[in-house]
């Protein structure tokens, strides 16, 4: 089977069909269609073996990640998702892995109405990029610029779940699906529709990838401010603190990584339109901490004693 | 220095600004406004070293290479350049290396009018997967669907150079930049003003990177027809027959790959129009065959016997 054919079977026919794709796959590009009124919001994320996952995660979580670090991005902007293109290469043409990841991949593709446009498919060391694209309408995009010293720092779900989920996984080389840390790793959720519900509400958004710390101090270098952050209100769920010390979640949290949650920066007036808007999220929403003039990230314990932070993010190279 | 760095240092800073560019490289995702009337035309394709391309080319001809490839998509769907995203993956942080890299994508792009609106940087084998995205006006796009029967074919430029200078690549391991195939294999020049100046006129197009014979089958095999190709009429260049005999040239051109030239058809009627807009391709365009109602590809000789196809083009998996 070629490449060609590869992508038909397993990408083409079984990707959702949208209404702005004039022409999907299968010529030299995709034709598609910008909503008018609409600004289009486009990024590019890869994923390697062995670097952003364990070689032997299973295929379905792999298609499932790659697209969700992607979707991750868009809900960071506030946009809706609607289109994305897949360059994947690997070792070898094992259908049924190959079927596995198309399986996680379009699953999540069709939860949020992305349509698959575009692929293509090459032989060498396992490398997937996705580049999406969605919609927002114009001027109405949250950026990480924008934060104001007195708004109030607020992320969505969980942190440092997946960074427990990973050491777990590196520990065990099999996958146990009990452990709902490895379960967050494997199948992080893009928090689309709290991206959504934050248009007109957030100053700055980012998405926590690196780890709180982190992604947060880029949104604090692009907006020129600085944070206090409060550890004792960092949202840990209660199977991370059944398998960690306080301690330890805080710091996974601070610094763990692979959350996919979003960190976002609101102005105190607006407090009471967040309120109203909260069931739309799909996901708690916690307030975490508040912008400073001052240009730097400070942890506080509740006694007002300074949490020291670790080394922040991952270093990639 | 880390990713981010790395990609402000070598290519955001180094990339050109557009107006339809509300923010670029340096947020979670770029904002990017598509003109009224014009629909967005998108396509990604991967590099891999020694799968595409030897591991010791350039690091300039691959920057280069990773974006033409990608133009010429846009070329055969007749659409204007407009953004590129590079998700990168490469062994280390080898600056010379990237620089080099840089300077050979960034300087094809500001020729073609290419902003850079988002990047990824990994560590990893080296890979190299670009979306570029153009426009077309509303229902004017060429696509691979569309050619009738008594059709001309046309081809753009010259065919066979590329992998005769790929050959020589493999015999020689430095490359000779006194070579015109290897300068064809390392530079490609995407056809993007032919194929603006095809809309129109054309009633299908490709581009050529598997060899003509494969890439125009893929044509036939949309339109639902078949062709006759006189081999007498391809466009070999004089270089090309200075190193190889006039049927290795033949065959090179018609299984070779990497030309990065287009085919496409014309109806009988639109022949004038295509007189008429020759100046606007910017290279030679020659006729080389006829869309048959039949649906085979067949090659003939000036005596009208056939020429015999072998294997059509490379086999990705």
């Amino acid at each position: 089977m070629d490449e060609f054919e590869l992508i038909r079977r397993y990408f083409a026919s079984q990707s959702m069909r949208r209404n702005d794709v004039r022409l999907g796959i299968g010529d030299d590009a995709a034709i598609l269609q910008v909503p008018a009124g609409q600004e289009l919001v486009a990024s590019v994320d890869s994923l390697l073996a062995g670097v952003h996952f364990p070689t032997d995660l299973p295929a379905q979580a792999i298609g499932h990640r790659a697209l969700a670090v992607n979707l991750s991005d868009l809900a960071a902007m506030g946009a809706e998702p609607a289109w994305a293109l897949l360059a994947l290469s690997l070792p070898q043409a094992d259908l049924d892995w190959i079927q596995e990841f198309a399986h996680g991949f379009l699953a999540l593709a069709t939860r949020y109405q992305v349509a698959l446009v575009g692929g293509n498919l090459a032989r060498g060391p396992l490398n997937i990029a996705v580049t999406v694209h969605g919609f927002v309408p114009t001027g109405q995009a949250l950026t990480r610029k924008g934060a104001r010293a007195g708004d109030q720092v607020f992320v969505s779900g969980w942190l440092g779940d997946a960074a427990a989920g990973l050491r777990h996984l590196q520990a065990h080389t099999l996958a146990t699906a009990a452990d709902s840390g490895v379960q967050r790793f494997c199948f992080p959720e893009p928090r689309i529709h709290a991206g959504l519900a934050l248009r007109g509400i957030a100053s700055a958004a980012i998405d926590i990838s690196d780890g709180l710390a982190a992604d947060l101090g880029h949104l604090l270098e692009a907006s020129g401010v600085g944070a206090q952050l409060e550890v004792g209100q960092l949202p840990l769920s209660a199977s991370l603190l059944q398998h960690a010390t306080r301690e330890q979640a805080i710091n996974l949290a601070l610094s763990g990584g692979d959350d996919y949650e979003l960190c976002f920066s609101v102005p105190r007036e607006r407090m009471i339109l967040l309120e109203s808007r909260q069931h739309e999220f799909g996901c708690p929403v916690t307030r975490i901490g508040e912008i400073t003039a001052a240009k730097t990230l400070q942890c506080l314990r509740n006694d007002r004693t300074e949490w020291p932070l670790r080394a922040t993010g991952y270093q990639h190279f």
